[in-house]
C-alpha cells in the first residue's frame, strides 16, 4: 500500500503487530499462571494424629495460609490489572515488551517474597521490607507500561488518552500505599492493615461496583 | 456507531469483549493446565532392590496413587465443566472474572489438599473434611459464575437460559455430595464411597452417553 | 437457519466447536509444557571441589541426563504427534476430549516415571516395566484418539480417512516395541536398545525426511 | 483449487498451516514461561532474627540473586529473539519443529544450569563451561532455525530473505562470545565480564534504540 516501505509491506507489518500483541500477552498470562499456581506448592500440611490436633496445628499454621491468600490476590490483581490495560491495546514495540518483562520479572519473584514473609528465619521488618518493595515496583512498573502505551499511541486510534487515568491513578496509590508501610513495619506487625486500609485487597470483593463498564449493555 | 457513547466507540468495545473472554478462558486453561501437572509431582517413588519388593512397595503407596488419580479426575472435571460453559459465553464483565478466580483458588489449593489428604500426618477426619469442604465450595463458586452468566446475558442472544441447567443442577449435586460425605468421614473411611455413589468419578468413562450434543451430526 | 433445532442455533454451535476445539488443543499443550519443562527439575548437580572431580561426577550422573533426555524425546514425539493428527480437526465431542484426558495422563506421569527409572532405590525391572508400561498405554490411547475422530468424522469434509493411517500404524508400533521390551528387562539393562532400534528416537533425527509433506511448495 | 493435489485440499493444508504455526508458537512461549517462571523457585531465604543480619544473609545470597537475574535475562532474550523471529513465519514444518525442540531443550536445562553455577558443590571453571556451553548451543540453534526458515520459505513471500539477516549475526556474535568466555573462566572469575562487554544484557535496557521498528509510525 505504502510503496516507500523499502522491506516488508504494510498488511505483513500489521499483521505481524497483531501477533505480536497476542504473544506477548499470551506469555504474561502464561508467567503469571504459573506464579499464581507454584504459591501453593509450600502451604503446611496441618498435622496431628487426631482431628482437634490437626485442625490445632492448621489454626497454628494460619500466618502462612493468609501469606498465600495475599499473594494469590495481590497476583490475581495484577492480572485483573493487565487483563484491563492490553484490552485496547493493537500493537506492542520493543520498548514496551521489555518494561512488560521487567513487570513479569516482579511477578515472578513474588511466590519467593512470599516464602520470604512466611518462614520464621527471617527477621519481619526485612521481610516486609522485600515483599512491600517488590510490589511497590511492580505497581511503578505498570505504570511506565501505561504511560509508554499511552505516549505512543499503541491502541487503536478511537481509544481516548484518558482511559487510562483511573490506571494511573490506582497504581501509583498502591506503589504509594507499599512504600509508606514500609518504615511502619520497623514499628509493628500493623503494617498490613495499611494495605487494607488502600482498599487493595476490597477490589476482588468489591468487583460488582465498576461491572457496568464492560457489563450487560451490549 | 452509536454517537452518544462518551469514550470508546461500540466496535472497539465489543472487540475488547471478545479479547477478554479469550484471556479469561485462557488463563484459567494455564492455571488447571498447572494445577493437574503439579499433582504428579510428589507421587512416591517405589523402593526395593528386588523386583518383588519394588512391587510390593508399589501396592504399599496404593493410597497415595489412587489419592493422585481421584484429584485428577476431580481437576479433569472441573475442566470438562469450564470448557461445557465458556463454549457459548461472549463477554466477560469484572463481576464475572472475579468469581471465576476465586474458581481458580480452589483448583490452585486442590493439590495441597491431595498432599493432605496422602499424608499419614494428618488425622483422617481433618483431611478429608479439607478437601471435600474445598471441593464442595468449587463447584457452588462454579454454580455462581453460571447464574452470573445467564442473569447478566453474557452468552449470544440466542443461547436460552435453560442451556445452563443441566450444568447447574450437576454441581449443586456434587456439592451435596461432597458436603454430606464430611460427617461420614468422622465415622469411617469409607466416606470416600459416597463420591463414587454419586456417579462423579463415573463421568469421565461415561462421556460416550452425552456425546451426541456436540458430536458428528452437524 | 434451521428452525427446527429447539435450543441453540447451528451457527452458535458450530462457532462454539471451533472454540472447543481449540481449548482443547491448548490445554493439551500447555499440560504437555509443563510436563517437558518439569523433567529438568531434578537433574543431578555434578559435585566436585575441583574441575575434574566435577567433570567425573557429571559422567558419573550421566545416566540421570540420558534418562532426561529419552523421557525429553518420549513428551517431543507426543507433543508432534498430537501436533500432527489435530491439524485436519474440526471439532470435538466429550468422548474424544475424554480419551485425550487420559492421553495427558500418561504425559503428566512420565516425569514421575523417569524419577523411578533415574533412582536407585528401585529394582531395574519394576521401573523399566513402569516406564514402558507407560508409554505403551499413551501410544495405545494415542491410537483410540485416531480411531474416535476417524470414526465420528471430526475433521474438515474433505479430509480422507487414510490420511490418518500412517498415524496408528507408527502408534501401534511403538507401543507393541514397549510392551516387547518389558519382559527383555527382566534378562538385561538392554532392553532399552529395542526402543532406539524401533527408529523411535530416530525420528527427531530424520524429520527431514518427510518434510515435503507440509513444506515449502505451497 | 488444485485438482492435482490427491489428499488433502490446499485450502484445508493452508488453514493446518495456520494452526500449526500458531501452536508451535504457543507451545514454544509456554515452555519459555514455564522456565523462567521456575528459575525463582529456589531463590535462598535470606536468614536472620535481626534486621540486620537478615540483610546481612541477603548481601551474602548475593551471587545466587544475581544468577537469577542473569538467567532471567538471558531467557526474557531467548523469548525476545523468538518473537521477533516468528512474527513473519506463515508456516512450519516438521524439520523446523524438531530444530525448535532441540532450542527449546536449550532452554529447559538452563534453569539447571544456574542451580549449578550458583551452588557451592561445584569447581567454578566445570560450572561455568557447562552454563556457557548451553547458552552457546541454544545460540547456534537459533541460527539454524533462522536459516531453514530462510531457505524454505517459510514466511510470507513479500517478506525479503534478508530482513533476518540482523538476527544471524547478534546470534552469531553471542555464541561466539560464550564459545570464547569458557576457556577465560579456567583463569578467572571475570569470564563473567565477558559477557556483559558483549552489550548481552545491554539489550533488555537499551530496547528503546531501535524501537522504530515496529513503534508508533503506522
Amino acid at each position: 500500500m505504502r510503496a516507500e516501505t523499502p522491506a516488508i509491506p504494510a498488511e505483513i507489518e500489521e499483521e505481524g503487530n497483531k501477533i505480536a500483541t497476542e504473544r506477548l500477552v499470551f506469555f504474561s498470562d502464561a508467567v503469571i499462571a504459573i506464579a499464581i499456581t507454584l504459591l501453593a506448592l509450600e502451604l503446611p500440611i496441618p498435622k496431628g494424629d487426631t482431628t482437634a490436633r490437626a485442625w490445632y496445628d492448621f489454626h497454628h499454621n494460619f500466618g502462612d495460609y493468609l501469606a498465600f491468600l495475599i499473594s494469590f490476590v495481590v497476583i490475581a490483581n495484577a492480572w485483573f490489572a493487565h487483563h484491563w490495560l492490553y484490552r485496547y491495546v493493537e500493537r506492542v514495540h520493543r520498548r514496551v515488551a521489555g518494561i512488560n518483562m521487567v513487570w513479569l520479572l516482579t511477578i515472578v519473584v513474588t511466590p519467593f517474597a512470599t516464602r520470604v514473609l512466611v518462614g520464621d528465619d527471617t527477621a519481619f521488618p526485612m521481610a516486609f521490607t522485600l515483599y512491600a518493595g517488590i510490589q511497590a515496583a511492580s505497581q511503578l512498573t505498570f505504570v511506565a507500561i501505561i504511560l509508554t502505551i499511552r505516549r505512543d499511541h499503541l491502541t487503536a486510534a478511537e481509544v481516548p488518552p484518558r482511559t487510562f487515568n483511573r490506571g494511573i491513578t490506582r497504581s501509583l496509590a498502591m506503589a504509594i500505599v507499599f512504600l509508606i508501610s514500609i518504615p511502619l513495619a520497623y514499628r509493628s506487625h500493623w503494617a498490613f492493615a495499611l494495605w487494607a486500609l488502600n482498599g487493595y485487597f476490597g477490589r476482588l470483593i468489591g468487583l460488582g461496583l465498576d461491572r457496568r463498564k464492560s457489563g450487560p449493555k451490549t
